[in-house]
């Protein structure tokens, strides 16, 4: 327990009723053995993501409605970053994903994704930028967009996004459609894609489809819905990235150069109602990339982790996705690239999560999503 | 099959697209066997509740903006009938549940709950009235209100509700506390208690605390928060009900007479933050009557039906509950008054599950709260 939730746990047992809402850390059973959650801040708006500075300075976190704050490791919450591009707070949209620099410690970039709007007010589309994180940590200094999903035409959904640096300093970016299934298929667009760029917003001349008319050379992989996780494989170096389906149908897929996905024309999700999705032809078609993994009842997965730090043996090669309408953390055993076995995690917190994180201390940071929203601290007794 | 979806189907096979989406009766696996469910209609607007007409003439269902329809046995959705009050359709409030009368053949009474305004626009309570179906099932005649929650304290939560009909003819009016938890303790109030009361609204004089001053007599039980299912034990003539916990801590009650059921000094509810919910005083307190059931992981549960047809063996002694977060049918094994076992059904189709009723064929009738609603059908192969 740090200081500060030592202490709250004083407070507790002084001053609140004894009852199990009341206790700063919690335990919940788990195959793996007892789960450990502590509330280290609460009060925090449709948190969306973070991201940890180095030498224990806490982590940047994101609010949809436009916040980036630093967030200190005993869970002080500061007042939001001056120098953050104005975002399209609608719908879904608003401030998104943050990363940092590969170099952090010499440049100190910090990228961020969000929905902008398309100047008529009705359309936004989703931008990357970047900006150098003031010695003070109080501003972003100098903030230039290196990217735009063009053309901007979401009315509200779809978004995305996440940003992933590859080992060899490629930054990948995990797009929607914008609500918009067609476009997903369109390579002359940037809805439904994964790209792929260089930190300055160059497209790399390696790319698969450089050099080909019609088509967007930032484009990585197409065929993609809503990808609201994505995370670099560190046993592989592979991004992967996840995304929802429409009703059912949420998918892993390991994004490789110039594969379709498959979506709208390839979907597991099932309609209840005689109409399927308009362009739909089955569960899979010719050409497309089946997906590694599939929920036929949609969790809606966001953010996740690859689990790789010695802390927690049981958790080693485990991949940890947050859940909103299933409202739990998931917990996929790998083996490779094969998902081996599934466990649900913190339902009894009712809590929609957003984005799950590896800290430095190989705990578990975890935001919910939530108008009243909390950062927990998680871990396993074993 | 009925004959519209067996056409249905050779329409589907001739101009849709071969796919698991496609299809107008579909098989799901369960653990008493394949359940088929079929579409009988959809493109309905929160569907909230239904009660079968005798004799094949279909069901009477509620929209929650405020349209009460019938649906003949084979799906043919009529226009919204005529003699309906104004309901105030807000947040969670708008037309809730309908209920026949338990001579009905003879009286044609109709009962519907629905939220109704103070006024002032702001507030709202939920009322109770009834009117005599037409001849012609076109329209509600002479409508008049038979009950009115009192004070009015909603703000657009907490509405319930359930209308129940014991085997003695007395009507039980399941409610919730209109979000003002206090209320549920407030016996001079009517927010958070069953009531019960006659068919024309007089207060039977055997209710629990008729002759006592500040107590309302109407009230059968209190310390309810949001009931919204509740269905006569067709083995015991006992009346159940079911309710939303606040983050967590849904539960079945079996509501007795001047009981109290503890909302909120007795919660199984918990909040991931480290503030408790105030009046809170832990899981049990003395006093309150421990539910017969509790989920820690809200399925958010709604409209409830037994299981007492002869038309699926596997299915006798169940009990069968709506989800709307977990978007699932919930099926409850029963020995006696005790749950021995539950399964989650419908997951697959991904939808938030309003009502759930046994229809004269035995078979399961599902409403799901969507824009898009629809009305189910489900069934299994033995």
């Amino acid at each position: 327990m740090s200081s500060r939730t030592w202490l709250l746990s004083l407070c507790a047992a002084a001053l609140l009723p004894l009852t199990a809402t009341a206790a700063p850390e919690r335990t919940f059973p788990s195959e793996e053995g007892q789960l450990t959650v502590s509330t280290l801040a609460e009060g925090l708006k449709n948190l969306w993501a973070l991201a940890f500075l180095p030498d224990g300075q806490g982590m940047l976190v994101t609010e949809r409605q436009g916040n980036l704050r630093i967030i200190s490791a005993d869970g002080k919450v500061g007042s939001p970053l001056s120098g953050v591009p104005q975002v399209w707070a609608k719908g879904q949209g608003g401030l998104l994903d943050v990363a940092l620099s590969p170099q952090f410690e010499q440049d100190r970039m910090v990228y961020l994704s969000y929905a902008e709007g398309g100047g008529d007010g009705d359309t936004a589309g989703t931008t990357v930028g970047r900006g150098r994180l003031s010695s003070d940590n109080l501003r972003l200094d100098d903030f230039n967009v290196i990217f735009r999903q063009q053309p901007k035409l979401s009315s509200g959904n779809h978004f995305g996004s996440r940003l992933v640096f590859d080992r060899d300093g490629y930054l990948f970016i995990a797009l929607g459609e914008n609500n918009q299934r067609p476009t997903a298929q369109d390579l002359d667009k940037l809805q439904g894609k994964v790209v792929r760029i260089l930190p300055d917003g160059q497209v790399p001349k390696d790319n698969p489809f450089v050099g080909q008319s019609n088509v967007r050379p930032e484009v990585w992989s197409y065929g993609h819905r809503n990808q609201q996780g994505a995370a670099l494989n560190p046993w592989t170096g592979e991004l992967w990235t996840n995304e929802h389906g429409p009703r059912g149908g949420d998918e892993i897929n390991i994004p490789k150069p110039g594969k379709n996905y498959g979506w709208p024309l390839a979907t597991h999700g099932i309609n209840y109602s005689l109409l399927p999705i308009p362009e739909a032809k089955g569960k899979r078609v010719e050409g497309a990339v089946d997906p590694l993994h599939v929920w036929e009842k949609s969790p809606a997965i966001s953010g996740m982790a690859f689990y790789d730090n010695p802390r927690f043996k049981a958790w080693d090669h485990n991949l940890f996705i947050g859940a909103l309408a299933a409202q739990e953390l998931i917990r996929l055993q790998l083996d490779g690239d094969k998902v081996v076995h599934e466990e649900r995690l913190l339902g009894q917190l009712n809590a929609r999560i957003r984005d799950v994180r590896v800290g430095p201390d190989g705990f578990l940071y975890v935001l919910t999503d939530e108008s009243d929203g909390a950062l927990l601290k998680v871990g396993l007794t074993q």
